[in-house]
């Protein structure tokens, strides 16, 4: 099928979680804010929400964890995951393959939104900060794959069109999967075979 | 059909000319810039881009023209749309009505991607913040209408899902609409009558 075949594979990617080492910046800043608190070391976490987690550790630690995330200068200051900026540059170069941004910002919006920009121009370049997305529902963002940390996305569409793809991360690890769910371990692992999997096959 | 009756509707309104008077902001500022500078009137703007008309009425006018929407303030300044404050607080209580604010950035987002936010919260409030989404290219959103000023919105996807409903902007006005496109001429227009001819027909 000439038409099935010459329409380009779309892929969202998350930022946090992703891209960009939320996990080890908020442990890192935590650390550093309050070195006499008690914290949740990355081996230890379960569960999307570090504040959820810090909560249940005693219940004043869940602000306390909130304001590191919170404050100026923790977007922009993430490292980027292990192989992601290597993968996003050989994704974007890709025949017939669009890649997108797909990100959602804390609702203390101040510091984040610009951040996540700064971050995106600083580590990959002008070209990906045309293809970023800032949405809190990413539902309705139409594409073939979906690769995030979050364990479950929800949102106003009840069929997103995409398929999520679930990004091994501290948090999730532990989480048995479903079939036909799909994770990707890290951006050592094959990536590319998950893109191609969705493709229009050749007849 | 019972299932098709339930689905919502879902309503994508743009911000620069629609809900925010990007067109009045961009000639005050450069009025208070520029004072002895030759400007377009809002009578005499034709053409989405108001970088390309100043640079038609005199090459550096051009850049002149961007230094003010790119300035610190501008996006936070600008003021409501006619009607759009109120017309955003009665859709988004419409029942089976699902709207997101869908907005482009312009490429030096410094001040303008956090300035878009803080509109939204000062003049609409905290649950459209909720609903803000961010992206250059609006084609992959997925939704029934987009309704924005732009004559002619592309991107990767080459079927969006919406039908784009024109807003007249002072940019627009002139141009005839090929049938079955369509406008909204302001918020005293009949928008109400446009969501529903996109709602299921009862049988």
């Amino acid at each position: 099928m000439a038409a099935a075949a010459a329409s380009p594979l779309r892929v969202l990617v998350d930022m946090d979680g992703v891209l960009a080492d939320f996990e080890g910046g908020v442990l890192r800043g935590f650390a550093a804010a309050f070195p006499g608190e008690p914290r949740v070391e990355l081996a230890q976490r379960r569960g999307f929400s570090t504040q959820k987690q810090y909560r249940s550790l005693r219940e004043d630690l869940g602000a306390k964890i909130v304001s590191v995330y919170e404050s100026q200068g923790f977007f922009l200051g993430l490292d980027p995951i292990p192989g992601a900026v290597e993968a996003m540059q050989e994704m974007i170069k890709m025949p017939n393959t669009e890649v997108f941004l797909c990100t959602s910002p804390i609702r203390k919006y101040k510091y984040c939104v610009q951040e996540k920009y700064h971050w995106v121009h600083k580590h990959l370049g002008p070209e990906f900060v045309e293809r970023i997305i800032l949405t809190r529902d990413k539902t309705i963002v139409s594409a073939d794959l979906l690769i995030d940390d979050k364990d479950t996305i929800r949102g106003v569409e009840p069929n997103p069109s995409w398929e999520h793809i679930l990004f091994t991360c501290c948090h999730n690890k532990h989480l048995k999967l479903e079939p036909p769910q799909r994770r990707l371990e890290s951006w050592k692992d094959d990536w590319r075979a998950i893109l191609d999997s969705k493709r229009p096959k050749a007849e």
